[in-house]
């Protein structure tokens, strides 16, 4: 176990570490004594039916929730919803490999991580229902599973730029940024001393990032540019290798792991139609228009298969990444989706 | 100096190595006494204006393009034309590290070919016009270079899948490439004995190209198992990186580095407007629909700066890597395109 003042309360607080005990994983052994780093907006109204849980994607932790799509007059609105951002396992808030035994840390499913949140917000807040479960990425996938696993519970469901089954093309890219980086004779087979060991690895898996996670119009429109950095080389290197460097490889391995394996069909016998098909949420599938890896084709063929849902794919050239929050039109086309979702009757 | 069968007469024949003399680089120093590996079909008729030049992409050979884009009745007919493809440099049949001084070999630009190209089809045919020059990838970035630079040589145009000048984008895509490769401690700066002990690398290079070189669409098709691969993973291990294990890696190295430069801005002092307004080549800018990393949008911005030029997606959801052949929809849109540019006068 290492520390990583990374993911301290500093930079990515006020979290709380809320412990839910044993949790049993879908892999074979369990994690004892799992701590969900929990962030939480507004006020949980008598009824408990004003609850919002977000889930987080793939590097994110609850930090980003709160600056970019949580406020008071947006669609995610504190003076509302009762809102519960639960960082993911592994993410390096909550139980993590870092904070935990490294390498050793055991295989953690989608799955996994929705039981792990359906136990806190029973169990701490006493919820028996969520008003919407939103989230991007990872995000989606676990709001997929929420949707799928407990139908009754779930009463609206917004997955931003993700699917309900990973595709194959998916896999091998979350291959190569796995692979970016334990290639690295700096990761030593997990038993690295800090991230600064693994730099050239963190380096090359943030260059993948650059090439898939925004998209060629991004870069032909100057957008990088726009953001305040004056070449493609310092783009690369001072925003997306900054964003990287400080986080732990073997928590993103864990995360990697994971997203590369979501699939909501593992509930119904690798069935994706029946597991869709359970769907009770009021749905609405947001994926980005210029995202590489989870591109509003994939996104629309399993919106298809979920009772009464609509597609709302979200236009803008930032691709995946547009999840920072880089573009304000992509918001603001989200903010409208979810405030028609929010105010549909469920 | 060291040999590799993969790139001999057996696999890759029939060519003839040509020997044009010493090639001054643009980077500086030179190539003294380069071969170009050059196929040619068909026969150069009295008048000499019957000559198509077709250049190579990257990874790729003369042979490809003989298998797949050469044929009696097809578009690149040898019974109507004398038909010349030349192996670019460094691509291991031609002048390339492998067989020459490896590591140590100096860096070549598109602009580099393309003048040892000229040299060859005025010294070796005594050509003085081109009825076309047609080639995708890098073959298309010397196909724009052909026409830049030498604009009444060039009667016709057709790049596929390519740029004039390469993307920020497209030079990241390309170093991660690279670097999957130099990264492996087998490369050792270069000196590693054989392809086989950068396997490694090279197996991460194919997963890349697995990922950017075809689409997320042809993959949810299924396309890959329609070739006749069960699984994603044995497309992988079969396909991708069984076509890549036995190129060498110096080779890649020289070729990606290149590939990354490509820009007929060079010759206009950096203004890409000017360059492509002297092409005077009656021009099909034929990018593919799918194409992740040389995007239809990319293509035709600089197809606007053609004069006369016509803008001819190929559509296919196959990507970049349609050029293989593996769509015969998309080989039958090129035939047809090919077929027009050919019969318009020039």
């Amino acid at each position: 176990m290492s520390s990583n003042p990374y993911y301290g309360q500093e930079g990515h607080g006020p979290y709380e570490l809320i412990d839910i005990g044993n949790l049993d994983l879908e892999e074979g052994g369990s994690l004892p004594g799992v701590q969900l780093a929990v962030a939480t907006h507004g006020t949980l109204n008598a009824a408990k039916d004003n609850a919002i849980l977000i889930p987080t994607w793939y590097s994110g932790t609850s930090k980003i929730m709160e600056q970019v799509y949580i406020g008071n007059g947006r669609a995610l609105d504190p003076a509302k919803y009762f809102i519960i951002v639960v960082n993911q396992i592994g993410n390096g808030l909550s139980t993590s490999p870092h904070n935990s035994n490294g390498p050793n840390f055991p295989k953690v499913r989608i799955g996994d991580d929705v039981r792990a949140q359906h136990k806190l917000v029973t169990d701490k807040y006493g919820l028996k229902s969520l008003a919407l479960v939103v989230g991007g990425s990872m995000g989606a996938q676990q709001t997929y599973e929420w949707a799928v696993r407990y139908p009754d519970f779930v009463k609206r469901a917004a997955p931003i730029a993700g699917t309900a089954k990973n595709t194959e093309h998916d896999f091998v890219f979350a291959e190569t940024l796995s692979e970016a980086i334990t290639s690295d004779p700096g990761y030593n087979g997990g038993k690295y001393g800090s991230p600064a060991d693994v730099a050239a690895g963190l380096k090359r898996h943030a260059k993948l990032w650059t090439v898939m996670g925004w998209s060629t119009e991004f870069f032909r429109e100057g957008r990088h540019k726009a953001l305040g950095f004056d070449s493609m080389q310092s783009f690369v290197d001072t925003f997306m290798t900054g964003y990287f460097a400080p986080m732990d490889p073997n928590d993103l391995l864990a995360m990697a792991w994971k997203w590369q394996r979501g699939d909501v069909s593992r509930n119904t016998g690798g069935d994706l139609a029946a597991a869709l098909g359970r769907v009770k949420a009021k749905t609405f599938v947001m994926p980005i228009s210029h995202d590489m890896f989870f591109p509003p084709t994939d996104c629309e063929v399993e919106q298809r298969l979920i009772p009464g849902s609509q597609f709302r794919p979200l236009k803008s050239v930032c691709g995946h990444l547009g999840l920072f929050g880089v573009d304000p039109e992509l918001l603001g086309q989200l903010d409208a989706n979810l405030n028609e979702l929010l105010a549909t009757p469920a």
